[in-house]
C-alpha cells in the first residue's frame, strides 16, 4: 500500500540534508523563530532568520532554501519577503511559503496572494482552511486553526497547483501534497502536535531544507512530511503531554536513522 | 478554610474552556510569545499571536478574548493595542492587561495607564511593584520583577479596582484577586515558577481563557491562579531544574483533569 | 596544566551572581530571547529584554549589564542599541557585544564596527568567523555559523583587544578569551551545544551577568564561559538528542553548586 520508493526516498534526503547541512533562511513569525531553528538544526542543516529589509537580499543569497511565513505579519514584512523572493528567484533558491493565519484576516489573505502571484514559490504548505482561502471565493478561517477537515481542501489545492505550476502540501491528519497532476498522501504523524505551536511550522521549514537536496518539489514535500510525522510517532511512544512531546520531537529529528525513516515512512501515491 | 464553591468553579471553568476552545488574541511581548501560546494550546485554548496594526483589529473580531502585555514595548505597539482594545470593547470581547515592567520606565507606566483610561479592561494582572507603579504616587521598579511582597500591593489593588471598575490580580507567593469590593486569595503556585521567563504572562493568558467561558470576572481571575498554581505544583514534584519544570508545567495544564483541580485548589474568600 | 585560581575565580563569580541577583538588560534577537532570559534566571540572575527605542536609556540605567546582540537586525535597532550602550558607558555599565552574524551581510559587520568605534565595549564574543570579519579585510561567514575553527581567530582576536582596548571571547571547540596581553583557554562545553539555537547568545549574557561582579573582564568572560560549559557536559552525561539537552542545560545551570564549578572549569593560562 505504502510506496517504498518514496520511503527510501525519505531516507536518502535526510542523508543528503546531514551530508550538505544546508542553510535555510526563514523570513518567520516571533512565536515560533526559536522552534524552527532548533527544529532545522536537530535535522542536520543550518538556520539563520533576518528579516532586516536592508540585508535579506544579501542573506537570502548565501542560503540553500528560503521559508516565508505570514504568521505575525505586517505590511513592512510583506515587502521584505517579497525582495527577499525577488532575489531567490534569480539565484534559482527554492522559496516555500506557509499562508499563517491566511482567510483570518484580508492582510494575510492578500499577502499570500500576492506573494504567490510575485515570486517563483516552490512549495506552499498550510492548514485546509488557509489553502481554501486562496480560492477564488476564499474560505472562513478561525485565527490560525483549521475549520477544514484536509480532504475539503483537495480540489482547492489541485487547482492552486496548476494555477501556480508548484507545489501544494496540506496537512493535518492525514496530509496530502500535490503539484496539480499527482498525488501523495502521507500517514505519518501524531495527534500531540496540535498542541505544540510551531509544529506546522516546523513541517514547512523541513520542507525547504529537503527541497536544497531534492530537485522535485512532490518527493521533497512528501518525504519531509513523514519525516516529521515519524519523529512525531516516536515523540508520541512515552507521551506525557505537549511540553515533553516538543522536546522529544527535536531529540527524533535529530537522533532518527535512515533505516527508522525508511521502515517508517507511510507515503501512498494511489490516493487519487 | 478554602471555598468549595470556588475549588468546583476552577474544575467547570477548566471543563468549559476544553468544550469551547476559546480563541484568545493575544498582543504580548517577544520573550514569552512561544510559551504563551503553547501554555494557550495546553489548556485547550487556541491561541493567535497578531500585532500588525493593519489586521488586529479584524483578528480580534474573531477572537473570545484579549491580552494586551506590556513587554518589549514601542510606542507604535501601544496604538496598535489601544485600536485593538477599542474594537474587543465594541464587541463585548473580554480584556485582560499585563502591564510588564510598569513603574520601571515612563513608556511602561504611561502606556498601563492610558490603555486602563481608554479600555474597557476586564482584569489587570500583575506583581506588586507593577500594580503599585499605578496608584497616583507610582512605586519603583527594578526591569520586570517585583520588589515588593504582594500584600503591600492590596491597598494599590483596591483602589486601582475601584477607580476603574474591574478586577485586579496579584501574583506573587500567595496571590491575591479584588473587584473592590470582595476578594480572594489564592494559595497555589510553586517557587521554581520565578525561574520561568513568562510564568507570570502566561498566568495572564489563562485568565483571559476562562473568562471567555466564565462571565465574572473574580471567580475567572482566581479560578485561573488556581489552576496554573495546581499545575506548578504538580510540575514541581519531581523538581530538577527550571528547564524540566517548564516542561513539565506544560504537561500538567494539559494533563490536568478536573478532579485533581477540585481537589487542588486553594482559594480562600474571607482573606481580607 | 588548569588553572586553580580561576577555577576557584568561576565559583566565586557564581555564588556572587546568585548573591547580588544582577539584571543583566539585553537587546538582543528575536530567535533568542526566551531561552536567554531563561538562562539568565537559571544562573541567579535577573532578567529585562527592552528594545524600544523610547524606553531603553531608562531601562539600561536600571541594570547592571547590558547585551548588544545583533542577530535579526534592522537599521533602526543599531540606533536604539547606539542610544543604550552611550547611556551605559556615562554609567559604567559593562556592555557586551555578540556580533552574530558578523561577515555575513554588510549590514551587521558595519554596526559590529560601529558600536565597536562608539561604545565601550568590555567584552566582545563571537564565533571565530565573526572575530575574523572585524578584522581590516574580513573574512567570509555563512549566515550565522562560523566557517572557520577557533585558532584562525586568534591572531584576529589579540589585534581586535588591542586595537578597542577590550576583551575578546572567541567560542568554539576550545574557548579563547584575551584582552590582548594575556589569554585564557577554556576546554569545558559539550558537542550538542551546536545543536542549541542560542547557546552562544547564552555565553554572552552569562559573560554579563559575571561581569557585573567581576571588574576583570578577562576572568569575568573566561569563568563565565567554564560555567555554561560545565553545565553542557553536566547536561550531555544523558544526552538523548538537543531537545532534552537544552532543557538540561537549564537545569544544570541552575542546580550547579559553586564546588562542581571549581572542580569541572578546565581554564588554561599558559596556553600561547
Amino acid at each position: 500500500m505504502f510506496d517504498q520508493r518514496l520511503a527510501q526516498r525519505a531516507a536518502e534526503n535526510l542523508r543528503k540534508v546531514r551530508e550538505k547541512k544546508p542553510l535555510v533562511h526563514s523570513i518567520t513569525n516571533y512565536v515560533v523563530m526559536n522552534f524552527t531553528a532548533n527544529v532545522l538544526l536537530a535535522c542536520g542543516a543550518a538556520a539563520v532568520m533576518a528579516h532586516g529589509d536592508e540585508e535579506v537580499e544579501e542573506m537570502v543569497s548565501l542560503a540553500d532554501a528560503l521559508v516565508l511565513n505570514l504568521g505575525t505579519l505586517t505590511r513592512a514584512r510583506v515587502e521584505t519577503m517579497a525582495k527577499a523572493g525577488k532575489r531567490a528567484g534569480l539565484r534559482g533558491i527554492p522559496i516555500v511559503l506557509d499562508p499563517v493565519g491566511s482567510g483570518a484576516t484580508a492582510l494575510r489573505t492578500e499577502a499570500a496572494k500576492r506573494l504567490l502571484g510575485e515570486l517563483a514559490v516552490r512549495v506552499i504548505r498550510g492548514n485546509p482552511s488557509e489553502i481554501l482561502s486562496l480560492r477564488r471565493h476564499g474560505a472562513a478561517s478561525k485565527g490560525v486553526e483549521s475549520m477544514h477537515p484536509v480532504d475539503e481542501a483537495l480540489d482547492a489545492g489541485l487547482s492552486l497547483a496548476k494555477a501556480h505550476s508548484l507545489t501544494v502540501a496540506v496537512t493535518g491528519k492525514v496530509d496530502f501534497v500535490t503539484d496539480g497532476t499527482s498525488i501523495r498522501r502521507v500517514h505519518n504523524g501524531h495527534a500531540m502536535m496540535a498542541y505544540v505551536t510551531g509544529a506546522g511550522c516546523a513541517a514547512t521549514s523541513l520542507i525547504a531544507a529537503f527541497l536544497s537536496v531534492d530537485p522535485d518539489p512532490l518527493d521533497a514535500a512528501a518525504t519531509a512530511l513523514a519525516y516529521v510525522g515519524v519523529a512525531g510517532e516516536k515523540a508520541g511512544q512515552e507521551e506525557r503531554g505537549p511540553g515533553s512531546f516538543q522536546i522529544q520531537l527535536l531529540d527524533a529529528l535529530y537522533t532518527m536513522n535512515e533505516e527508522d525513516l525508511k521502515r517508517g515512512a507511510r507515503i501512498e501515491t494511489k490516493g487519487w
